[in-house]
């Protein structure tokens, strides 16, 4: 996506480890308006798919989610990362490791919001190595629900992720693949 | 907000400890029609107070804080709960305590994204004991912008957070408030 590449090539800052931050309009500070476009390039992507349901995880994925939702008009379900108090009864769980933060976690979404019928599209705002997205797909497999694909704001096309999730079948559309990026050379797309 | 009212008595589930679950439309699933509407009301509530930024804080604020941000048209920033690698350069931070999750945490903005002529809005899902509230109030401080009041989806107040925040002559608008609840009597609004 053009508007999505142009807006990475102004605003995003390489930073040391192949970390590209975009969080003066992605997933710090949200320019709510440019990922009204975003989420609404998704719809236009899965609009045929028969979504009733936008899975993702928290923090960062809860805006571009919202703002999708919207234009399917139907719910969207976070996973929490940490069981709290007000969770009560069932969930479904996976494990999911964090590079960013150096950390795994459990990630939870309570059983009564994945159902079997449930038609779940996916959305996050960065896949890297993947593991966030393999864990909410096992969430929905868990649920007998299907999942029919995921949408991703920005893909490191240089890691695995992409070739994970897809090597399952799983459909997956990212606005911007970047090939290869360094602090010297910039950003180049695939 | 009637609207809402109706909501929380059709859908809440009151569990121990004053713990009022709302998580199949507001911080969990989230109805996301039905939030836009509540967005709309904090517009209708604050659109003459010239607001160009808002400010929430992970993770269930965001969705509505986001969807806030649409009807003004100006930037959400959400507020995170820890440094995190993708956080370079200085931040403002305060402490926030969670009488949920029984934790205290650090909360931090990247001084990027607050700066000193900012009229800032809070949004926030729920107003209890009003550490977070405080916590976000003391980062605009701090970045010596002005906030030009709080709005807050659900508000205890038989809890003292209410209190505490307009005491410092900040304006704050819940649009429910719930006078007292218990599992035996339900909810009982203000």
């Amino acid at each position: 996506m053009l508007l999505l590449e142009e807006r990475i090539n102004k605003d995003g800052i390489i930073g040391a480890g192949n970390v590209l931050k975009v969080d003066s309009f992605l997933n710090h500070q949200m320019d709510v308006s440019f990922l009204t476009k975003l989420a609404e390039e998704f719809y236009r992507l899965y609009k045929d798919c028969d979504v009733n349901k936008i899975l993702t995880i928290e923090a960062s994925g809860i805006g571009i989610a919202c703002l999708t939702a919207q234009f399917f008009n139907v719910p969207m379900v976070f996973a929490k990362k940490s069981k709290s108090k007000n969770i009560a009864g069932d969930v479904y769980t996976s494990k999911v490791e964090s590079f960013t933060h150096g950390t795994v976690h459990d990630i939870i979404v309570s059983k009564d919001f994945l159902k079997e019928n449930d038609n779940v599209l996916i959305i996050d705002d960065f896949l890297a190595k993947g593991q966030a997205l393999l864990g909410l797909t096992k969430l929905v497999k868990d649920a007998g629900a299907n999942v029919v694909g995921c949408g991703i704001v920005i893909e490191k096309a240089f890691q695995d992720g992409g070739d994970l999730i897809r090597n399952q079948g799983i459909r997956v559309e990212s606005l911007a693949r970047i090939k290869s990026m360094s602090v010297e050379d910039g950003v180049e797309f695939c």
